[in-house]
């Protein structure tokens, strides 16, 4: 299958799946409404799609990683609605279309995050495709990923970098933990359920890494040189927010250097771990060279 | 032990844990900070302590329940922190100390409150004091009562009815979500770890359920018949919230009957239970009439 064909349906697959968990563990009326609202906004769902194609390299059965796939979009979702805030990053787009809070209001969007980070607890414990040991585990590194000491932090210290000057060293910390974190998951996931070695999880753990940094690498490029429609919110604001960018610290250039680096070791670590013909390697390459 | 003796001993037990938790899971800085600020900020600790009591009251030995007795309050505390915003009930003190908001800013509160509710989480997927089925059940049920037909909704349907006119059956309906999930999930857990009978569990959660209502309504009689000073809030909110309450809907009176109606219903359930004798039978008349 190409990889746009390939993308595209594991999209829809994804979509149907949120939608239907939302609409089960919610009740009609503004909450449901407002969820659904950032569900449907889209976006390249590349999370759970990296741990469907990380699954399908490891031998493991769709349905087995479906529930965690969603319930992984549904903390990136939760993040972003939170992230996009007025106290936060004050946008008013996401995806082309209004954030939650501009179309529904700040106290309802605060509570839509909430419930999508509950929410995606309640799907990995009580996905029936899974063993208690496994929905434990999954639980274990999701919360780590995406708490105090992940995800929130990440963003946490990406606010506090405002309008300072930070070293590379810093950047690739904060993006780390901010942006890394949850990509992380997605390999580790179908690593850990496809039953594989120490030696091949270190690989998918390294090569995941990688991929963390090549992702941000590309965001702060496309800010640069991206185009606003195609990317669906307005380019430039790295510099507006005066936010520490690679392309700032390391020129468009060395920034692009950097970023082909990453691609490499990633694909090293694919081979490493005997899965170099997967659909991975042609997702490191897409995401190093997306335009949205 | 005399109820004041118990409720400061538990107390003080429930605040060392929190302490513990929020330093392991998290890192240095003001994150950390403001986390800490919100959990320091204290209360009484009512639910982890019902939690408590109802364990003794099944024989489960205490140090099976601290961990999730510790999430229970850090949901609670989430939520208390994210109700607080100026977007929600926009308070500026809590518990006579500032509110999370005032005393860092809007984004690193809603920031902590994100950290505490995944680090509920993670608190009782790790809790070695649980079998892996156990700690499944608890993040069910956890997630369920806190989610989007739990608390959350019920914080959404209580922000939806101000400046309504509501009947007596929506503010029952929204209490149960917002107030009652939480006090049924301390009262269930402690049943649950205790593996009673079908029979002595739907008593308890009769109990639960009559128990919510009686905190709710002495709530809202303090609301205008108590001390600010004692509170530590300011008092007369809910009329200048324009909030139905109990006794706006009933009388003063009227409302003091119902809640007395109330707290016979949960010492029968007790009895029914058969641990009229327990710790619990206190705690019900204590919330009945506590100032604060």
């Amino acid at each position: 299958m190409q990889l746009t064909e390939y993308l595209k349906e594991k999209k829809q697959l994804i979509n149907q799946q949120l939608e239907l968990y939302v609409r089960d563990y919610s009740v009609p009326g503004r909450l449901q409404d407002s969820i659904l609202h950032s569900v449907h906004a889209g976006g390249k769902r590349l999370r759970p799609i990296l741990l469907l194609a990380t699954a399908q390299a490891f031998e493991v059965q769709e349905e087995k990683v479906l529930g965690v796939a969603s319930a992984l979009e549904m903390v990136h979702t939760y993040s972003l609605i939170h992230d996009d805030l007025p106290a936060m990053d004050n946008d008013d787009l996401r995806r082309g279309k209004p954030t939650n809070h501009k179309r529904f209001d700040e106290a309802t969007a605060i509570l839509a995050g909430d419930a999508l980070l509950t929410l995606s607890m309640q799907v990995i414990a009580e996905d029936p495709h899974l063993s208690d040991s496994e929905r434990i585990y999954l639980i274990q590194e999701l919360s780590k990923a995406s708490g105090a000491k992940g995800m929130v932090e990440g963003q946490m210290q990406d606010m506090l970098s405002e309008n300072v000057e930070v070293s590379l060293e810093k950047l690739e910390n904060i993006h780390k933990n901010k942006t890394g974190q949850l990509l992380k998951f997605s390999i580790l996931t179908g690593a850990y359920l496809g039953g594989v070695t120490d030696k091949v999880l270190t690989e998918m753990i390294k090569m995941a890494e990688a991929l963390g940094l090549i992702f941000q690498i590309q965001d702060d490029i496309l800010d640069i040189t991206g185009d606003a429609s195609v990317i669906g919110k307005p380019t430039g604001s790295d510099e507006g927010n005066h936010k520490s960018t690679y392309p700032q610290l390391l020129g468009l250039e060395g920034a692009i250097d950097q970023k082909e680096k990453y691609v490499q070791r990633a694909l090293e670590n694919l081979k490493n771990a005997n899965i170099e013909g997967s659909t991975l390697s042609q997702l490191i390459q897409y995401l190093s060279i997306r335009d949205h």
